[in-house]
C-alpha cells in the first residue's frame, strides 16, 4: 500500500519568515483581497473575477444563520454542557450529513458527472438533466436540491442569489442544467418543484468552478459563524445543561423486569 | 435546577415565509452586506461600520491557512481515513484548544476584565498593562499572545492588521492596553516580544466589541474553509490511510514478556 | 520551543508480526482477560486484581447508559442528519463537558491534590477533607460530585458501586476521604447530601490508582457503547432529521426590520 | 415530512427513581453482569449466553490498543493542542472512516443482505459467497475484510477469536460464509488472502446477532479506552503542541509572487 506518510501541499506555504498562500504572500492578501477571494484563490489556485467574489459573498451571507435548527441544536446542546467552543462548533458541523446538509454535494457530484457523460455523447442539455433525474430515480431517490420541507412558497434566498449570479456574468452550464432539471421534475410532478438553497449552491457552486466535494463545505464554512454565536448565546444567556425533561420521553421498550438468575455455566 | 429545556434566541428568526437575521430580511442581506458584516451583525445586534468590516475582513484572510499545522494534520488524516468532509473539519476544529488556538482567548478575557476593573478604579493604562501581566505571571504562567515560536522576526500578519485598523478607526482601548502590555513584557525580557497574530487578534477583535468568548472562533471559522481545502487535497491528491510508519515509532514501555497464569480468585 | 514531532509510546508495540499491549501478546491477552482488565493494564501498566477488575467492570456498567440525555440527543441528532456512526458517537462524547460530565474529574484532581497535601503535612482525613471543600468554595462553587437534580432520593447506582468495592477491597484513601467530605458537606448543609455517580467514580477511580485525568473518560468510554446503540436506533426506528419545530422557539430579538441603506464610504 | 421532534426510545428508561435498562433495574445490571452482557443486552434487547459474553469480551480486548496509528495519531495532535480528553476521543473517533475503520461495516452489510437473498432464492452458502464476491467486484472494489496491509503472515488475532467463538458455540451461518468467501477469494488469487480483524468482526459480530450497522461501533467503542490512555499519555509525558516541522513538508504549488493589481469593477 502507499498511502501516505510524508507530507506535501499546494496550498500554503510557511517559511521561517512568512506564509504564502499558492504563491502570493499573506501580508499582501491581507488588507488586499476579500475573504471570498480568498477562499477562490485557496480552491481554484488563481484569483477569481470580482463577479465570482461578490457570488460567494452572497452565497456566505445566505447560508450564516437558519436559526433553532439541527447543527445549532447540537452546537447549543454542547455549549451548554460545558464544553469549550471549538468542540460545541465542531460538534454542529458533525450534523452536515448526507440527510441534513448534504443534497447539494449530492446534486452537484450527478451534474457534474453527467455533463461530462453528455459532452462525450454529444447529449444536449434535455438529455443530460433527463439522465440526472434518471440517476437519482433509478436509486429510488428523490432528486436532491429541489422542493422544501420548509418554505412552501419557494425558497426565498434562490431567487435572489440567481439574480446576483446573472449580474455577475457567473451562471453558466450548471446553472442552466440544474434549472432544466427543475423543469423537468415540475412537468413530472404537475406543479413547480423550485430548486432550493442545496441545489442552488450546487449549481452556482460549480458554476464557480469549485469541485463538488466542496459543496456541503460551501454551507458549513459560513454557518461556522452561526455556530459560533449560537455557543455564545447560550454561554452567556442559558445556565446549566440543556436537556430533554424524563416527562417528555416515550418509553416503549420492556416495561420493569426482574434480572434472571444465571449459573456460571456457558 | 433551571437548566433550559426550551428554546430562545435573538439571533435569527426562521419562519415559514422567510429568515431574519436580527431583524434584517435574509433576502436583503444576501448580496446587501459582506459575509464580515453578517458576522458582525449576528455578533453585536446591529450593522457595522464599513471600516469595521473591512478590519474584520482582513482579519478572516489573516488566519485562512498557515499551512500544514496542527489543525490541517487533523483533517488530513480524517479527510483520508475515509470519514465525510464535515468530520474531517470538525476534527481540525477541535484542535484549537488551550494550548495550540486558545492564547487570544486568554488574552482578550484579561484584557477585558482588566480593562473594567482600572476604569472602576480610575488607575490609568500603565496601571492596567501592570495587571494584566500580573495576573498571568501569579500563576506562573507567560502572558499569551506575545511572542512567536515560529516566526522569529515577529508575525508578519500583526503589523499589516494594525495598519488596516488605524485607517478604518478601529483601534482603540483594548490596542491601546495590548500595546502596553507587549511594551511592559519587552522591557521586562530586554528584548522586543512582539504581540503575535493570536494577541492582535484579541486586541482587534475586543475593539470591534466581539465578547472575550469569540476569539477562538475568530481563528476558526475562516480556518474551516482552508481546513476543507485541505481535505480536498487529501481526498484529490494522495490514496489509502495516511499513517506513522512502525520504524518511525519508539517505544520505551515494558519489552515482551509472558502473560501471567491467574487463578480466578480475588 | 521543545514541543513533540517525533513518536513514543510505552502503551503498545507494534511490528510486522503482531501487537504487543505493555509487554503482552494480544493474542494472549484475547481470550485471556476481560476488557476491564485491559483497560488496567493499559492505564497503569500492570494486569489488576481480580477484584479490581469486577469494580471497573460494575463502573462500566454503571455508565452503559442513561436513556435520553444531553449526550444521546446529540448523538440521535447527528445520526438523523445522516452523519456515520462514527460522528454521531463522538458528537456524543463531546458533550462530556465542565457542566454536564466534568464533575469527576474536578473532584478527581481536588481529592488527589489535598491528599497529597495533608500527608506532607501530616494532617489527618478530617483536615484534608476541610481542604478539598474549602478548594471548591473559595472558587465560589459547590463541591462536584455531590448531591443529585434528578435522583432526590440519592443516585441509585452508588451504594451498589461501594457494596462491591468493599467486597473487592479496592475501598482505599480516597474512598474515605471522599466520604469524609460528604459528612462535613452534610453537616454544614443541615441535609444529608449525597456523593453522586460522578463522586463515586471519582473516588473509587482514584482508588484504583486511575490518573485524576482520565474519571471523565470512566464515564464517556463505556457510553460510547450507550451512544452506538441510540444512533441505532434513530437510523432504525425514526426516518427524516431530527428537529425543533419553529412553533416552539420564542423570538426574543429585534422585530422585523429594513436594511439601512448605507453609502460606500468608511 | 414527518421527521422526528419527540422523543422515544425502547432502550432505557430514566425515572425520578432509577434507570431500567430493557426491563432490569441498574442496580441490580451493576455487578450482576458484564460490560459485554450490557453492550448485548441494548443491542439486542435480551441478555446473552455466557459464550455470546465471552466471546463479545475478547473481540473488545482485541481492539483495544494497536499503538500509533491514524485514530491515536489524530487522539495525540488533539490533547496536546490542549483540548480537552473528550474531544481527544471524540476527533480519534472521527478516524474511524469507510477507508480506515469501515471495512467490516461493508463486510458485514453484504453478508447479512445476500445471506437474506440466498436463503429466499434456496442458493446454497456457495453461491451466497460467490454474489458476496461479485457484489464488490461489480463495484470495482476488493473485498473488504480480507488481506492485510501490516501482518503479512495473516492478522495474529483472528484465529484466536474463531477458536474462542468455535468453544463458546457461537460461529454460525455468517462465519461459515465469510470462510467461504475467503476460500473463493484465495482461490482466484492463487494465494491464501485471510480474513482480517475487520472481516472477523463481521463475521462474528452478525453470529451475535448484531445489526451489520454497529460493526463500525464494535471497532471503535473498546479503542475509545486505547484512546484515552493515548491522551493521558501525551497530556503527562509530553509538552506544547505537536506539530511537523516546515522542513518535513514539501510544497508543490506555485512559486511566490506578486499579488497583481486589480480595479474595482467586475
Amino acid at each position: 500500500m502507499s498511502a501516505p506518510t510524508s507530507w506535501r501541499t499546494a496550498l500554503t506555504e510557511a517559511t521561517d519568515d512568512g506564509v504564502r498562500i499558492r504563491g502570493y504572500d499573506l501580508r499582501d492578501l491581507v488588507g488586499g483581497v476579500s475573504f471570498a477571494e480568498g477562499i477562490l484563490l485557496m480552491a481554484r489556485g488563481e484569483l477569481p473575477t470580482k463577479g465570482e467574489a461578490r457570488l460567494l459573498e452572497a452565497i456566505l451571507v445566505s447560508v450564516l444563520d437558519r436559526g433553532i435548527v439541527p447543527c445549532s441544536v447540537v452546537t447549543r446542546y454542547l455549549a451548554s454542557s460545558g464544553s469549550p467552543i471549538q468542540a460545541a462548533v465542531a460538534g454542529g458541523i458533525l450534523s452536515f450529513g448526507d440527510v441534513y446538509g448534504g443534497a447539494g454535494e449530492q446534486l452537484a457530484e450527478a451534474l457534474a458527472n453527467h455533463i461530462a457523460a453528455a459532452r462525450d455523447a454529444k447529449a444536449d442539455r434535455q438529455e443530460a438533466a433527463r439522465r440526472v433525474v434518471q440517476h437519482f430515480t433509478d436509486r429510488g431517490l428523490r432528486v436532491p436540491g429541489y422542493g422544501s420541507a420548509v418554505h412552501r412558497g419557494g425558497d426565498p434566498r434562490v431567487p435572489r442569489l440567481f439574480e446576483i449570479a446573472e449580474k455577475a456574468n457567473v451562471q453558466g452550464d450548471f446553472t442552466h442544467l440544474a434549472m432544466e432539471v427543475e423543469k423537468q421534475l415540475s412537468k413530472a410532478k404537475g406543479r413547480p418543484l423550485g430548486m432550493n438553497q442545496d441545489g442552488a449552491l450546487a449549481a452556482l457552486g460549480l458554476d464557480l468552478r469549485l469541485d463538488w466535494r466542496l459543496m456541503r463545505a460551501l454551507a458549513f464554512i459560513p454557518r461556522s459563524a452561526g455556530l459560533a454565536m449560537h455557543a455564545l448565546e447560550e454561554m452567556t444567556r442559558e445556565s446549566g445543561w440543556r436537556h430533554v425533561p424524563n416527562a417528555e420521553v416515550v418509553h416503549d421498550g420492556p416495561a420493569a423486569r426482574p434480572l434472571p438468575r444465571r449459573g456460571g455455566g456457558s
